[in-house]
């Protein structure tokens, strides 16, 4: 859920400079017809890490909007008036009425995750409210409203060096308090607790925007573009349409980094020591497979990539260290006719696991969010509501026992191309590579985008992605091997 | 939730082969189109109390229809392939392909019901299966599937009185087993738990039907006029719309029998009696709102019913018993403009009373699903939603202690006249009648089903409608405050 958050975002003065100067005058103007227009309301909701600036952001929001339009709200304990009243009716009170701007700093969010963190609220517990929330939000849209929801995040690392530099500064030093430093200590349970809250409540009518907190600057722009845009798309698409056939839109990026983007793809492996780690973590794979406990479990893997980025020979990598019965690979193409006449997802629920068994994919069910999407197979409200929908899917395997990995393998433009015309020269691969390849070798950057973003809404505590740095096959395969390894034995143990 | 499925509905042979006759044919029609478009499944779900006759309407479906492009599924225990996968892959494995019609016997709600009554299942685990069940048939629908949903009720004198009927007959004493005897006993548990599901599982994608079970030929027109509605409207529809945009039609009747039509106008209360019980009730009402336990509770209560039911006069009786520091009234009239620029339940969250405090709504939220629809004051998919969104909001004023109950004063139209007439008569109740309650009375048909439609989708367990014949006012006053004092009781012991 946050790796995107965690690749170091830094925009310098000069370039913040310009980009504000822009950003200011446009948001203005939106806020201004949103005002003239009259006929929803924006519901802004920052949420997240302690020190990850969601103070600043809001000063900054006041800086840019007209205040006069703006309200802020900022919850602490419930007053008695609040107590004696449904949990919710302190949020319906400071509602902003239509043609407003409302910032909800902390938010019906803020007491399920403390009280979760605490251990005051059982899981189940936990789960209902957040079943109220999305019944509350979903009301919210369909009545108009546009919900925009910001997560702030730090990685453990990031909010030690934040408050420090806080610290520091007399400025700022104010800012940092005892209970910052003691909320440090909860960090682990907090990212865990929330990445639970923000799968759940990442609804297709108010998806969460989960944005790297460290650098003010991109923090500042990330949010007031994201702002602008969700207003812009808003006001232009009229009041008429029902907001809800209409999923929210993915926010657009600052910059060019990204997941993908960020990785070093130089790493690689020399031969004796690929041939020692590939022996050494193929063996600790046929030994867990065979572990008593995973009798009761079973493993789905997922592999997605560019064309011959090399999920195949990774797999055979795999299947070498099991027992054959014991796993089956399936191969994923364009659906066959009895699996067009159902749901998307029913093609792959029936290759799903029995107990002690493994279902290795050669590409998924995230085509909808990759191929799909980027060739139009389906429309953009089917492939946006995916997201959850996929989630649900690895929520359930989970609930069931499976143990969920996923892998993306990343390659570069020019390896691809010098693998394209590797396999044109070897007589027994030529077969793999089409007409198609190159097509789709075309849309490169789309396709880049689109694993970016499902990286974003699809990564989960309990069903991570792991990107895999895959310019090097033998680097790329152990890291591959390893991963599942320690998958298992976290689970197994 | 039940009420409309208690009054008694029986269509006689004749009548029944004259429906029966047309019916067949144009489902046949219907499912032939179907079939022939090929874009869109038909998942029948049939659930309810034992012995109302569930297998009785599949068969009869499977005389009405071609069953080669039918298939039938119903779910005992689990087989061990099943148990050892997630609990919605023996629903997905089953589900019909598009262009076919595929009914579930029992299906994903058995089990969840079965387990909570066992007490197997605690309290928020069912919470979270229906939740999950919620989110599977949110996907259905995205997916394109018409999905109908039916619940087959009796009473407990019906349920009885039909085994017995069934087990005098020698052609159908088989179908009563020690089983069916046993299952009576858990009657009620199985009416509160149902409720609970129902009442959540009651989407605007995928609503409840339900059917009142003592009469077969009412119960197999009713399933059989609703499954050829539906078609007929979504094949109408075309498959280009997003199904989840267009909540789902109410269904529609089979006769003119209703929750309001099957009630007893002649009831009165002589004078001498109306005085005496008026004291008592008033008086036990006066006792209970000073109960030290109301301290940490409220009671809200709303009024509904036509111009002149008696609305006003009726809650005169309650507040002449109450502490006038205590109690609120709220006229609910049009918004005012500060209203209208929040979501619509917004001007109700304003005035739910603390703790210990009785609010009492003449007109309420339901406004929306009454003269709003019949006004077109919004959009259908507005009101389709309002029954789900009101239900949750109920929900949560119970969660947080409030006591809720809400009373339609059904007066019939001649009594409407005669009370106009008398108003105009008094010089101090002139202001009362006004030229728009004139022009309600003309669409008098139209209010009395949606009022129908109204205590049919948001008569909870918990947030019962209470529906009070009022030709009669001391009858009517008398029977609502003996069922706030019951109520309070039940709830304050």
């Amino acid at each position: 859920m946050f790796e995107s958050a965690e690749v170091g975002h830094r925009i310098d003065k000069n370039n913040f400079r310009q980009q504000e100067a822009r950003l200011r005058n446009e948001l203005l103007l939106a806020q201004s017809a949103l005002g003239k227009l009259g006929k929803f309301p924006v519901v802004l909701l920052i949420s997240g890490v302690d020190g990850a600036g969601k103070g600043e952001t809001i000063a900054q929001l006041y800086e840019w909007l007209d205040p006069r339009f703006l309200s802020t709200l900022a919850f602490a304990e419930p007053s008695d008036e609040e107590r004696e009243r449904p949990v919710m009716w302190r949020y319906w009170r400071a509602l902003p009425p239509k043609g407003r701007i409302g910032i909800f700093s902390g938010s019906w969010y803020s007491a399920p995750i403390a009280e979760r963190i605490a251990r005051k609220l059982p899981r189940s517990g936990l789960d209902n409210r957040l079943d109220e929330i999305n019944r509350f939000e979903t009301m919210l849209v369909n009545e108009g409203a546009l919900v925009l929801k910001f997560w702030f995040h730090l990685s453990k690392v990031g909010q030690k060096r934040r408050l420090e530099r806080l610290e520091k500064d007399p400025r700022t030093a104010w800012r940092v308090t005892k209970l910052s430093w003691a909320r440090m200590k909860t960090y682990d349970e907090l990212q865990e607790v929330a990445g639970h809250v923000l799968r759940v409540t990442n609804t297709a009518a108010a998806p969460w925007i989960i944005v790297d907190g460290t650098d003010d600057n991109y923090r500042n722009l990330r949010v007031g573009r994201a702002l602008l845009d969700a207003l812009k798309a808003r006001l232009a698409a009229g009041v008429q349409q029902s907001p809800l056939a209409v999923a929210a839109p993915l926010a657009a990026r600052i910059d060019e980094r990204n997941v993908l983007s960020a990785l070093d793809l130089g790493q690689r492996l020399g031969e004796k020591k690929y041939a020692r780690e590939l022996a050494k973590w193929q063996g600790r794979l046929s030994e867990l497979s065979r572990h008593k406990k995973f009798a009761g479990r079973s493993l789905v893997l997922a592999f997605e990539g560019m064309d011959a980025a090399g999920k195949g020979s990774a797999i055979r990598r795999i299947t070498a260290a099991l027992d054959p019965r014991q796993f089956q690979i399936v191969p994923v193409a364009a659906p066959t006719d009895e699996e067009r006449a159902q749901p998307y997802l029913w093609r792959f629920w029936r290759h799903m696991p029995r107990q002690g068994r493994i279902s290795i994919f050669d590409r998924s069910w995230y085509g909808r969010v990759l191929v799909e999407r980027i060739e139009g197979f389906c429309a953009e409200a089917d492939w946006l509501r995916a997201y959850a929908e996929i989630n649900d899917f690895e929520h359930e395997l989970i609930e069931a026992g499976s143990i969920v990995l996923k892998f993306w393998l990343q390659i570069d433009k020019a390896e691809q191309l010098r693998r394209f015309r590797e396999r044109e020269k070897i007589e027994h691969k030529r077969f793999k590579i089409t007409e198609e390849d190159w097509r789709n070798r075309k849309k490169w950057k789309a396709y880049q985008q689109a694993a970016v973003d499902m990286i974003d809404r699809t990564s989960t505590g309990k069903a991570p992605w792991i990107v895999v740095e895959a310019n090097d096959k033998s680097f790329a395969r152990v890291k591959i091997l390893k991963a599942i390894c320690q998958q298992l034995e976290r689970v197994l143990a």
